[in-house]
């Protein structure tokens, strides 16, 4: 069989013919549905509530395959994960692609294919779309955007406003993967990491459904890491978040790699992880059914919030000393999303 | 006063300090509202219907800035009409950027007040977005994402499903401004071309308050212009559409514009125009209506349905002959919106 050598033109996105056929023989032929097939510049959704969550989110990771995951599975894993951390069943997705003249058709298909995928195990659809390709040098590959609608479950009760004193902090499981599986892809290092990069529907779902308004916030440390997200929830909330460093699950290969590299790893974007902060009267329980799920079984309870007087994260070290954990001025890797 | 020299760097995006910065001192400082003053990475709507209208687009329009309007309007014209089209009111908008490191702080606060104008006009809020920086070769200067919500009027019954024999169609306004307006600035013409980049909310809504069920579809004219509009009526449709070429509102200025630059108007993007698609019965009433509004003063009945035979458009010229007006490969003019 000949290599499939086609590249997208610039008429694929001149809303002719040639856009019509991308849109029949690939975005209809993968994600198609009731109301992709209407092939109107928008669509008609019958929610069955009226309190939804919306969110939006660009991707631009480089590179665009990186291993165990693509830019693909993360749009939709960013975006689902967004509504899941409002404390919405995520249910409706649009896709809007910018593409670089000349990207191989092929390469789009297996993005549009790991979409198809992703979309699949999180329960979503995706319904209405759009795309733009660009003259060669003004993308680099593809850009995609998710934006998603989740309809809001009325057991949850989330917020920087719920958070109170003596709430404690988890994490579901290990931090950096992501930021180092890029970093690995990108460089071409020789670490053995994968990304982490999943949807989170069957965890945080069956959790909000059980502990209810005992969670009182929740937030998915990504860009930035699990500091960036310990001092969003400090700031938001005007606490002092108190972290107790040794147990923030780490892997091996992650303290390892991090340590050659000079990265700090509470600074590595994370795609499959959340921060629940909940009433402590409850955290041993979630804990238990946290770890039951193998979204969670490294999950662990990391610090809490001692008090409102000063928004800060202090870290407790294992030799018994303190830090202070600052958000950074900048991003030791860019294009990490 | 010294010039404003700030660029915005990789760390805006990084999550980080710097992007929390850009956050408050740029976004919401001229778009904050109830819902993106919250700063989480989703929002949770309560909304007054359970049928809802969802829409995306990307802009890549280049040059930025052209005559009369720039990509922030654009970026929001663009949707809320995209919304419009299937008979919302359009309401809730995702404001995703990504920007080239070292752009403008000054064009980039340019854009955000168009933005804030634009949403204001239009009666929309912005509540949810996300900012992503990549290096300097990687995009061209700014591409920005919308997505809507708009909630369905109960008036409306829109789609290709409705379309009948002998409907008549009918546009606002003289086509082709838009495409005209952007390749005019991007080649340094001296056409006096403004873009009719506007959102139509004024027109659209009062008219399927009025005329109800009676209006059986519309569309926008963008990417692609009247003639591929038309064609995707009669593929959706699987209609013959018959349009009256002289009775298509065009301006002498772009008469004479494109026959110099040797472009048919059929084809030029317009970013402030519907075709609607009526009973005969209201068409003429309908037409008054639009005449009375200045977003339809220029308004007129360019054709109708013949029959369901054959997915054909076909139009007669002023000479008595006719010709088929097909969908183009490609598009005379990339990065049009």
């Amino acid at each position: 069989m000949k290599p499939d050598k086609r590249v997208i033109s610039l008429s694929h996105g001149s809303g002719g013919r040639l856009m019509y056929e991308l849109i029949q023989n690939l975005y209809l032929k993968y994600l198609g549905n009731k109301f992709l097939n209407k092939l109107t510049d928008a669509c008609v959704l019958d929610l069955t509530s009226k309190q939804v969550v919306f969110s939006t989110d660009s991707f631009v990771v480089k590179p665009l395959f990186f291993p165990d995951s693509d830019i693909g599975e993360l749009a939709i894993a960013g975006t689902v994960n967004d509504l899941l951390m409002l404390g919405a069943n995520p249910k409706y997705i649009s896709l809007s692609l910018i593409i670089q003249e000349n990207f191989p058709f092929i390469s789009l298909e297996k993005i549009i294919k790991s979409i198809a995928k992703a979309s699949n195990k999180a329960g979503v659809l995706v319904v209405t779309g759009d795309t733009k390709v660009v003259d060669s040098n003004a993308c680099d590959g593809i850009f995609i955007n998710t934006s998603g609608i989740g309809v809001k479950l009325p057991q949850a009760r989330l917020g920087f406003e719920n958070i109170k004193q003596e709430d404690c902090l988890l994490i579901n499981g290990s931090i950096g993967q992501h930021g180092l599986s890029i970093i690995s892809a990108r460089e071409n290092l020789k670490f053995n990491v994968k990304s982490d990069c999943q949807s989170l529907e069957g965890l945080i779902i069956p959790a909000l459904k059980e502990f209810k308004s005992d969670i009182h916030f929740l937030r998915d440390p990504t860009r930035g890491g699990l500091a960036t997200t310990l001092n969003e929830i400090c700031l938001g909330a005007h606490c002092c978040v108190i972290i107790d460093e040794a147990k923030i699950p780490l892997s091996e290969t992650i303290q390892y790699s991090c340590e050659v590299l000079g990265f700090d790893p509470l600074y590595l974007a994370n795609e499959g992880k959340a921060v629940f902060v909940v009433d402590k009267r409850i955290v041993n329980q979630l804990l238990k059914f946290l770890r039951k799920k193998s979204l969670g079984k490294n999950a662990s309870i990391i610090g809490k919030i001692k008090d409102f007087k000063q928004a800060k994260v202090v870290a407790q070290t294992s030799v018994g000393s303190s830090r202070l954990i600052d958000m950074r001025d900048g991003d030791p890797l860019p294009r990490i999303c």
